[in-house]
């Protein structure tokens, strides 16, 4: 191999290259978040997506590390790039999808990983990786309230998979042999009507057939309504029909709703069902002493699904799949891989995630989570916790002051769904209602003072927050409001 | 809220602080990637997996940002105990698993990510992350020799989530009405022997059942027997068993071997099959002139995985899921989510990614692969190809002078599998002779001289490189083999 063939991959491997652009990374970083901070940006600079696509793939023809300038003046340049054109989190004007604005520390952690390339499958493949998984598991798990000797579970990539890993393991436990010889028509799936997409999709993925869930009515606060699951259950049985689980919502996507645990467990355990709870938004609760009794009897449920990358504040992706019974989470997959699993040594089976998780390299996605609990302690997660649904409630006892606006529901969590309605629409179509709401949040968004998102209640087209940034003020909020009126008086054309 | 109530929001967000600590990682992920590349340390340091938990466990008590070195001085022990206890990939004696010693520049732009948190589901939350997905998709699907027009895919965590998607797909496009009202019996995935285990898994997630994966054997070089291939279509046909598709490899995990994907795709359009290529480890080979033979064919495939995070040296997990026929990128689920897809927008479905995977929520995981393109070119790739290829083949030749070494194939990629057999084992049994594969391995890898891995071929188990650190030299493989020597003197007692 001579010089000239392997000659960018000396360049690439540089470590003197390497702290060069890393110079560059923390200062625009840096800057980055200061500016956010201040507010001195917009939120959002909107581009139409064909646009950027372009410009993406122009870059792409760059060769940079050519020009005479050089690759560390290249790496600055793309990440200006892409710093210039992202969604910006941290500036305390998102208000938008549940996505936080991450603690910019737990980055860092995370980005050791970026570099150094950790990743597990195998202990032996990443030996901390592993360890701050397992840390970690038995971490969340006693904030359940389960015994960790007892419990466990597995980090994977998003809330998402993890339904889909958790709701795997609930069809093998609950129809026998299914893993096996697949699944007998009308085994059904049980959720809230106010389920993620995600959840109603494992139907469709697993073998069920999408058409096999059974949706529960929701109650006034939109909470799961347990006699309804109760005859949903009895129905079901008389006719026959198995029941995969009944996956209940602790904090609900479209207005953080909390489902009744204790209720709903209590049915469960009587027909013998796999409960399974979606705690991607709401498990972060269990560290706020003052919010934690939202989740009342989740320590019953069989499975819990739980996203440290929203409401504690890490970096996607980080979501936690936990076990009450320890022993179930080698039901999910029944598999043989001798390049990876040593038969000489099969007590490690325990210990290499492979075996358990959908992913089979698996990034070392604790790292961020693990980085902050051993810089602040769980204390920082429950101020995170209290300080983004006092904001909330704050944003909620606004609204109720202003006559142009309707709440449609009290925030149990930093979820809030609203409606703005100037007097010249009261009277109008829900259509027009509904494209009102529209219109206001894409000019609201597009204007880049604001980012906040819609929802679709029972056909109502809704204004949704959520805060998710905790350095967003009550002034914000107050602006918010005006921005709103702002942009819906341009709309109706005043 | 009073100020004691936030006052670790305060600093866990302060840009001074991460200004610091960003600093401290700047300098302790160079020192780390000198002291590695000069080979100045174990490639592992081997500590068993529970004393590792319970030191990962004690430092979350730790509370270090409130000790009195403040909280910049934690984030630096923190980081300093990750890289003393990881796996040291960008060791030149790293010769085991499909995961590379990632190009150090690509862990930075991943790591913009990390600190700003980009992600997708909805092109508004990630604009920028999704040109760049955008942008590579086209750029792949032109290497594979598709028209970007015509053809499209996906990003997304991993090879073995990457598989289930376009199983998923190919379940849905190949079995009419299966996503709406589950699966027929007898529904049948097929594959060649030496499949990676994420695929045989599709069958028992995706409801077909495990058993029913026909398994087809492979031939001398260990590819799928093409012949064998047309027989068990037949077969299949004549019994009215429907089949799922038909999975070939291109780049086996167990030796890198290369399915004819030329003769595989004739059979399935003779039969009328889906023909997906598990091109994980082997789909890099498209970007060397000299390699690139190897992927014949694969332009009849109707869906291709290729994970950027195996030969394209990126960090993990960045992975592609390409499709032929790009209609077919929302046939993998068929779903509603009004807080997420603006049905005042509808032409938007097709920027949105939450309508074509898994993943809800998705990290940006294109970055590193697009900031290695745009700065050093495709070139770069075919350079890193080319020369770990050149490696391996450098070591096959190497095994053929040692007549106590037994190689089990020619190399076809960077992976080989072979046995050592002193003189005294060669008349031993399977046993004994397999049993001393894998203590040669443990005692090497706890050295921490070398970090290779094993396999098990036909119940024979064997000793396995993957050549995935470019830096490592000719010296270092004659090095591997003395070190192969003196462990297995070692595990005989002499």
């Amino acid at each position: 191999m001579s010089d000239s063939e392997t000659c960018l991959i000396s360049q690439a491997y540089s470590s003197d290259l390497f702290s060069a652009a890393a110079g560059h990374w923390k200062s625009l970083l840096t800057e980055h978040l200061q500016r956010l901070q201040a507010g001195n940006s917009k939120v959002l600079n909107w581009v139409p997506p064909d646009e950027s696509i372009a410009s993406a793939a122009q870059w792409m023809n760059a060769a940079l590390a050519k020009q005479s300038d050089g690759p560390a003046e290249g790496v600055r340049k793309l990440i200006a790039q892409m710093l210039a054109s992202g969604q910006n989190l941290h500036h305390p004007h998102y208000i938008g999808h549940q996505v936080p604005a991450a603690v910019p520390l737990a980055g860092l952690f995370d980005a050791v990983s970026s570099v150094t390339n950790q990743v597990m499958a195998i202990y032996e493949m990443g030996p901390w990786a592993t360890a701050v998984e397992y840390a970690l598991l038995g971490g969340l798990c006693r904030k359940v309230g389960w015994n960790d000797q007892h419990s466990s579970g597995l980090l994977t990539h998003g809330g998402s998979l993890a339904n889909l890993t958790a709701l795997l393991t609930a069809r093998n436990v609950s129809i026998a042999d299914s893993w096996k010889t697949g699944i007998p028509p009308g085994t059904t799936l049980v959720t809230n009507a106010d389920v993620h997409y995600c959840v109603t999709r494992t139907a469709g993925i697993l073998g069920l057939g999408a058409q096999n869930v059974a949706r529960v009515p929701v109650d006034s606060r939109r909470r799961m309504d347990v006699a309804a699951l109760e005859r949903t259950l009895t129905e079901l049985r008389n006719s026959g029909r198995a029941v995969m689980a009944v996956s209940a919502c602790a904090g609900s996507t479209p207005t953080g709703a909390f489902d009744d645990l204790k209720g709903i467990s209590e049915v469960c355990r009587r027909h013998g069902v796999w409960l399974h709870v979606d705690a991607a938004h709401g498990g972060a609760l269990l560290f706020s002493r003052k919010h934690r009794h939202r989740l009342e009897g989740i320590a019953e449920a069989d499975s819990i699904v739980w996203d440290a990358h929203k409401m504690l504040f890490v970096p996607a992706l980080c979501t936690a799949v936990l076990y009450r019974n320890r022993a179930h989470r080698f039901e999910t997959f029944q598999q043989d891989a001798p390049y990876l699993f040593d038969p000489s040594a099969p007590g490690m089976a325990d210990i290499d995630s492979g075996m358990r998780t959908v992913e089979c390299t698996k990034r070392a996605t604790g790292f961020g989570l693990w980085g902050l609990w051993c810089l602040f302690g769980e204390e920082l997660f429950e101020q995170l916790v209290d300080h983004t649904l006092g904001m909330t409630r704050h944003f909620y006892q606004l609204l109720l002051t202003e006559s142009d606006f309707q709440t449609l529901h009290e925030p149990e969590c930093n979820i809030l769904a609203f409606r703005y309605l100037p007097s010249e629409l009261r009277t109008a179509s829900l259509e027009r209602q509904n494209a009102f709401q529209r219109e206001v949040r894409t000019r609201l968004i597009r204007s880049g003072e604001f980012y906040i998102v819609q929802t679709t209640l029972d056909g109502m087209a809704a204004l949704r927050v959520t805060v998710m940034n905790p350095l967003t003020t009550t002034q914000d909020l107050q602006e918010l409001l005006d921005s709103l009126k702002r942009a819906g008086q341009q709309v109706l054309g005043h």
